[in-house]
């Protein structure tokens, strides 16, 4: 059983942070909330997103997979104006997802979630850890878009530091303690990444709000932040790009 | 003789109302005011606009038609703000439509309306009618464009119901009697209807107004409507789609 | 040396006003501010621009010559928000601009000035004189766009004109001398120009502002206007389009 209301926004906010990975998603249900886990078809990077019920006006769910097409979800949402709220609902016999909005009702067809594997959040250490503004970041990535397609990102005892190199241009960021919310790092360290998989990450925090940092040298980055007014939490993993040079 | 001066945004309104329809329209001129009446190329539906003269700041005029190049018009018309007047003149020696936007003088190519048919408007009994706020029916008709190219409506004695189906997915608009504005049914009737053309007869029309829909069964679908703060007024007539199931 | 430190507007301002002709410019640094003098690939048009170091936040400049490619500098201004402080240096030992906002450091490759000719303003003899409003023009070009690809400009001792006439339509904006700033003519000139040409000239002023226009009898026009909150100067140069019939 799964029947939930829920602010049209939150679902806009599911769909805009895993979209950019997959088409197609498994969202896991239980008592205490939905997650899900995607990587994307080139295997560079990982989204784990959890929702708690907190999250939503009304849910009652027991437990159960729902394969669920991320397109055609936000198409249904974008008939929700910001505030509207949304019944979901699974209609078992017609292996359905009901999706509510005001007197319209959408029934969507669901996708069979035997081919879609169970992915594991790999192990890391990472040792530096930088909270940053997501509006110096999306500043630093649409600086660096314009050089190159990939960026190196930087820690170490002092300050945060986003760097991206072309043929005659270069782009820097250089972000000290002071202009941090958090930092702590033993040492240097260092990793460069696509520049296109770093943009799609924190393109959906606003730029209010942090965004926690974790890095390694030549490691894959984790970065993690809120959603649904920290009633739901995103993590993603993107794996380095190797330097060329 | 044709001189009358009016808001812009009432061009614009007759505009948006006939060109989905067709490129060019004659309109009918006569001391009452304007009337246009046009049927699509494919013969699927019929506009029939009236304009009265007090529609207008100032209206003279004695009887004539005016062939007129819609898409041509509705560019004049973008060189004006909301709000601003426009004047309108027949100039009979060159044929010619002259507008007059502040000191901007447009003067425009008028076409042989010779060749423009006269339509008439079929008689057609219809037994069920609805008045339904038309920010509805945009909800429900661009909810169903995602499952099908056709949508049916139905009209019976407690409600009126918009569907449409695709090969998984559905789309259901259900307003009960006290949604409505009004409602009058004798029984149950259903008709189909291209969503394309549906879509295009209500778009004109603001949310919180109303449309008048006169439906039967399997039979043209009637669309009634206010335009220029009803000093004028919108007919449209669509045709129905045979079920092929 | 070069730094200067400026509201990003203004820079926005000078690539907006130099890039229809061209998409690199020669920028002439002085103590006293800088300038720049382009003329399209056609030869056409010709702009000429000077701001003067008033218009800067903080200003130190000796003798020097910039080679900049306009569209990478207009990506950078992007990355400022309107009213942002941007500080532009140059770095001699790489040849390169190095462009601050807030913490973001951007370093950009410049062109070589080497094969960039010095245009000279040529001589004109052109008797007519009206200042007009801006937003006037705009609207006379968006009509004339319409109708044809060229448009004739006219001043007389009453009044200022805009024509243009295609196969069966035309357009005319006649601004009679209490609808001008000035009007100083001492007789009737007229002379025809390309709409693109002209349209891309004055796109840059703001409604509300003047534009200073000088003319003869098929002549070049000469269209001036300030930038920077009068702290800079635009005059474009336009050869006249021969009359086919």
């Amino acid at each position: 059983m799964f029947v939930a209301k829920v602010k049209s926004d939150i679902i806009k906010g599911i769909i805009e942070v895993t979209s950019p990975l997959v088409n197609e998603a498994k969202f896991n249900i239980t008592a205490k909330g939905l997650s899900l886990r995607a990587v994307d078809p080139a295997h560079v990077a990982m989204v784990d997103l959890e929702l708690k019920n907190s999250a939503f006006e009304e849910y009652k769910a027991s437990d159960m997979e729902l394969g669920i097409d991320l397109d055609k979800l936000s198409g249904i949402m974008k008939l929700a104006s910001a505030g509207d709220l949304v019944t979901l609902e699974y209609d078992e016999e017609a292996n359905r997802l009901i999706v509510k909005i005001g007197n319209l009702v959408r029934r969507m067809g669901l996708i069979d979630t035997a081919g879609m594997p169970d992915s594991k959040v790999p192990h890391l250490d990472l040792p530096a850890k930088a909270v940053v503004k997501a509006g110096e970041l999306h500043k630093g990535v649409r600086a660096s878009e314009a050089v190159s397609d990939h960026l190196s990102l930087n820690i170490d005892k002092d300050s945060f530091e986003l760097f991206a190199e072309g043929d005659t241009d270069t782009v820097n960021l250089k972000l000290p303690r002071d202009m941090l919310l958090e930092l702590q790092s033993p040492g240097k360290f260092r990793s460069l990444f696509s520049i296109d998989y770093f943009s799609n990450m924190i393109k959906p925090v606003r730029s209010e709000d942090p965004i926690t940092i974790n890095l390694g040298n030549d490691n894959p980055i984790r970065v993690d932040f809120d959603i649904a007014e920290k009633n739901g939490h995103v993590t993603y993993l993107l794996a380095p790009r190797i330097e060329s040079e």
